[in-house]
This record gives structure tokens, C-alpha cells and sequence, in this order.
């Protein structure tokens, strides 16, 4: 039962796309990432997935639409929507999804990471 | 799928212990609350409760020790263990816990808020 201070944690690291687990309860993972550039377009079978804009703003494309999300926003991607989060800048966000999470969904690649470290 | 601003939805309401749904995402609620004054010692049988504070600082309680909560800190309360929330002065927080949590866990009494609305 340890205080995380979010600042503190997101100074750790600077990789983009590469998210951090930084809590766990109930199955699901809190995890921070620093996003910048365009991600990939991928969806999560049998995950919802909350953003939360901690530091910057980004857009979260779908395949009919795009949303803007700025510092203290948040955002649900329910299962199964497609979706490829856009930064022009470098964000900070505080993702919290099922533990089960991997973030390229079901579109794999280069960006994939399956083991997040716990930071 | 909407953005949710923080802080525009704790605009809404002012009452303190009164917890607000803002978001459901695999069985959990996301909920945005305002705290002032001592909560009651409580606990929850089968949900582990996450608290992020947005605005100010409080102290979380424990039977053996307590732990001081500031702005940008979160906190995983485990089940089972006993809690208390004190706030000496008003503070904003994000709740990230099981659709099932009722706020004053195994306490009750007249601070319970078993269903809590949507904003």
C-alpha cells in the first residue's frame, strides 16, 4: 500500500508506446505511457480501455470520427472499436484497463509490448 | 464514447461523500467525489478501491499508520483492509473500483450512498 506519485513515476522513464504498470487491483491494470507520433490502428477484443490526459493533448482517431483529448479528460474505447491514438506532441496518460491488456490490440507489430514493466 | 472533463463535471455538484458515476469500463465504475471532515472506518469484503486525488490533500487512515495523499497521488486500498478517509479541508478525488462498491463498505449508516448517479 504504497503512495505512487504520477509525476514522480512518469519522470522514470521517456520511451514512447511503452506503457508502465503502476497499479493493480481487481484484475485490472493502472499503467502510465508517454505517447507522441501516430500509433497504430488496432481494437481489443474483450477489453475496455480507459485514457486519461495527465500532460498535453492527443487525438483518439476512429474509423468514422476523430475526438480531441486535453490535460484532465478522460475517454472510454469500449471493446472492439477501433481506434489509433495521434500525438503531435508528447502526452502523458494514465491508462486503466484489464490486466489482460496488450497495448496493439489485435493488430500485433513492432509496437507491441506484452510484459509492461512495473514501474 | 464521449470525453469526460474532470474538472467540468465536478462543477455539477457539491455535496461531500457523494460519490458520482463518470464512467463503467469492465465492471468498474470511475467516480468523481468531493471529501471534507473524517469519513467512517469501513472496509470492503471483495473490491480493492483505487483514490487519485485531483484538488488539495487528505489523510488515509489505517488501524496501524496513515499516509498522507496530495494532488497527482493515488493510493490502492486492498479489500478487506480497514480505512478512513480525513480530509481537513476540501479535497477532489477519482475513485476506480468495482461496479459493487458501496462507499461505506461493511459500515453502513447514514453516509451509505448505495446507488450513486451518473454525471
Amino acid at each position: 500500500m504504497n503512495v505512487v506519485n504520477l509525476k514522480e513515476r512518469l519522470s522514470r522513464f521517456s520511451t514512447y508506446w511503452d506503457p508502465k504498470i503502476v497499479g493493480e487491483l481487481n484484475g485490472q491494470h493502472v499503467k502510465l505511457a508517454k505517447l507522441k507520433g501516430p500509433f497504430v490502428w488496432h481494437s481489443h477484443e474483450a477489453e475496455d480501455e480507459l485514457f486519461l490526459v495527465l500532460y498535453g493533448s492527443f487525438t483518439m482517431e476512429f474509423r468514422d470520427r476523430s475526438v480531441r483529448l486535453c490535460e484532465g479528460e478522460m475517454l472510454i474505447v469500449p471493446r472492439g472499436v477501433e481506434h489509433r491514438p495521434v500525438a503531435e506532441e508528447e502526452v502523458h496518460v494514465l491508462l486503466f484497463e484489464p490486466a489482460s491488456t496488450v497495448n496493439t490490440g489485435n493488430a500485433g507489430g513492432p509496437l507491441t509490448v506484452t510484459e509492461p514493466e512495473r514501474y
